[in-house]
């Protein structure tokens, strides 16, 4: 580690990697996000998830410089960025960076797309904008990963916003052309408009949905202003008042953030999630799917009790209070439980084992799921815990009346680099969203188009893609 | 106190206090506000300090709802406070609260005469917005004032944009029309678009005179979404993972946020700013004008030494690192500078003391001025450290070389409540700021237009008004 600052160290790695510099794995990666972001935000858009956030892009209107998804519509670039990173989390089907627990693609694809899209970049400029994006947003939050503590999360900070804010800020300020310095000052202003708290998450209130719209907003904002001449402050992530003080008390660990850039990338291990709910409840998800498989479907009848060990910190989201878990208020709570996505994964869900058509309201009524549901017992298993966060295990054990007990030991997530989706299972799950709201055979276009980004078309065909 | 959440109590003042209800010092206070709010912006736009914020409107263009200070155009609301936002704290000119020494009026004035002009709301329904918008942000401030800290500043945050955008959003949010629970969701969205932190004050960065801008913009955008039915949740501010949690640990006083919450009003006892320089330099310049005017023109080779006692934790803004502040950088380093601003003050400045003209770059250079610069010492003085940060108080000593001491002592700045500045004396300092722009006759109907905002015109005519 030199002594320069933080900021200029990664500003230089932003404006001097290019399309050619990329490993293949890097490149494959990112039109993968693009692809996974994308339908995610059709099939949001089905929901009409942004529609508040668009009706103010339409009444406030102006330059037509960037697309939206699901709509006609050209607008400012910030704002385009804003509706479909509004789109693109409101699911909670976007991908997720472990052990930072940050949401990088929902910011990081929306404001490339519009920041390629106004500033009339090529497809290669806008992969490598957004792979050069989503690393420093990722080690920027590992940043704030300290013994082993997320430092972020534990203060209720919500990381994926704020390093969303300045990831975006990267991306865009590179498809604008901006150099190292450019890039540098970019960061530097976005560290003043990056902001997030998630007390929603605890007592409610939808504004979560809206974080990473803002993020790429804010992002793109910064990245415009230093265009402009504005200009931050170099030692804006180490300084006595800069970013990691005011957001973390000063604790960060800078090793963690520049450790082998450019050498080691972050991106193609961040984990997708296969399943739209929340993330904790997965491995869960996975050991159900697994137990259905190797034993075929389960006489519920005969089903004395059920085990669910993950590692603690995430008992309080998953299982936690037990009344409101095991009868989930609606659809969208069973997203977050344990024993509800358990129960469904065992009695067989739709799509790659478990999908939105599980997690209607009606679904979440259903007295047969929340029979089994009720069996589910969660406990803090010590072996999962031992490698959270680095994945998010799961130990289930299903209890028969006849003595036999049905194990399943899950330690490596399915859609994470050690347990990866296939490309098959990546675009079944683009497939499964955007058909939501488009043809199949228009969906299979768009995702061919996405693929071939880097050989031919623009970023700015894909978003006019991605409408009926 | 009730144990109802910090949000609803406020929510509900602001949606239920009316024009009608306002005692008339808040009235008069509050039309103030806008006048030396919109004043500044004149002096900042004949600067081009938004220039570059400007451009960025006209590029993006939309729909033409709101005014900007100093050009032609109108522009979607968010944008058009963004504008005078950073207009209006570009200058380093704009009013400071204290104890909780943050900057309402730079982002509230703003945010509420674009929410007004775009709402078409009254000149009566404007002036209730401000002073509630103002209230809230500058109580949302003290709210972080604990055992006689400031723990916005100890942290680094800039409490000036995340308080700014909080009050933004409820006078947005009250001139939309949102009733009591809509302004909660309002503040709920607003506490996750918070942001700014203050490393540029240290090692630079234009990126601080974009703060107040960027918070208008934000506050804007959170009371529109509340509009279109986006919610936060109820605990934002006292919750787990609450904004007092985030941003400052946890720790607050719930008790100073409500304490007589409309019956006591903060509002008019925020301190104008009666020099265009750093707040904590005020006193050192009242006292050095007062001696001025009690013993005339002092000759500068009879005097041996100065020494300028202020409070401690002011001293690294003002007199630290030593050689920078006894030989500034340039004209706006040397608004920073405690030994130029009393070497300025000593042999007579401009406008209502101190003036813009005494911090050109050529000033900054001026040998006289360097001398006498050089032979001020600073301390931290007990006396003036016991009632930081309720003032920001000075001890002044000049020492002559025949023996003599002339002393004086300001515990109660000029431009605070103690101390006001008169009508007749903020007029001057409009006047002073608008004629940087526009025409003298012009600037004074536009000052008669402002105070007579409840009786005849429209917010948005103001606005309109203060341009060449």
């Amino acid at each position: 580690m030199s002594e320069r600052p933080l900021s200029s160290q990664l500003a230089e790695f932003a404006a001097t990697v290019h399309y050619e510099d990329l490993p293949p794995a890097v490149i494959h990666s990112a039109k993968e996000r693009i692809l996974d972001t994308l339908g995610i935000c059709l099939a949001a858009a089905a929901e009409g998830l942004a529609d508040g956030v668009i009706a103010l892009a339409e009444r406030w209107g102006g330059r037509e410089e960037a697309g939206i998804v699901g709509r006609a519509g050209r607008f400012p670039a910030p704002v385009a960025a804003q509706v479909n990173g509004t789109l693109a989390h409101s699911l909670d089907f976007d991908d997720t960076h472990l052990p930072s627990i940050l949401h990088p693609s929902a910011s990081i694809v929306p404001a490339t797309l519009a920041a390629a899209e106004a500033s009339g970049a090529s497809g290669r400029e806008a992969i490598a904008a957004a792979a050069v994006g989503t690393e420093l947003c990722v080690r920027i939050g590992l940043g704030g990963m300290v013994a082993g503590s997320n430092l972020w999360f534990d203060r209720g900070w919500h990381a994926t916003s704020i390093c969303g804010t300045l990831g975006a800020a990267v991306s865009a300020a590179k498809l604008l052309g901006l150099d190292a310095a450019g890039i540098a000052h970019a960061l530097g202003i976005a560290a003043s408009f990056a902001s997030g708290i998630i007390e929603a998450n605890r007592t409610g209130g939808s504004v979560k949905r809206l974080h990473c719209g803002w993020a790429a907003h804010s992002g793109l904002n910064a990245a415009f202003l230093a265009q402009q001449g504005y200009t931050g402050p170099p030692t804006v992530f180490e300084g006595r008042f800069g970013l990691y003080t005011a957001f973390l008390e000063g604790k960060f660990d800078a090793q963690a953030v520049l450790a082998d850039l450019g050498e080691r990338w972050e991106l193609p291990a961040i984990f997708y999630k296969p399943y739209p709910a929340n993330h904790y409840t997965h491995a869960g998800i996975d050991a159900a799917l697994a137990i259905r498989r190797r034993y075929g479907p389960l006489d519920v009848d005969q089903i004395e009790r059920i085990e669910l060990g993950v590692a603690g910190p995430t008992l309080r989201t998953i299982g936690q209070p037990r009344e409101e878990k095991i009868q989930p208020q609606s659809g969208y709570h069973a997203q977050f439980s344990g024993p509800f996505t358990v129960a469904t994964a065992l009695l067989g869900g739709g799509g790659l084992g478990v999908s939105f058509e599980d997690f209607t309201d009606e679904k979440a009524r259903d007295p047969r799921l929340l029979a089994l549901a009720a069996k589910v017992e969660l406990y803090a298993d010590p072996e999962a815990e031992a490698i959270y966060p680095y994945q998010f295990p799961a130990i289930l054990r299903v209890f028969l009346k006849d003595g036999r007990v049905l194990e399943e030991r899950v330690l490596a997530n399915r859609g994470g680099p050690q347990n990866p989706l296939s490309p098959e299972e990546l675009r079944t799950k683009f497939l499964l969203n955007a058909t939501r709201l488009i043809p199949a055979e228009r969906a299979h276009q768009l995702a061919d188009a996405i693929l071939a980004l880097d050989q031919q078309g623009t970023p700015g065909d894909l978003v006019a893609r991605a409408r009926p």
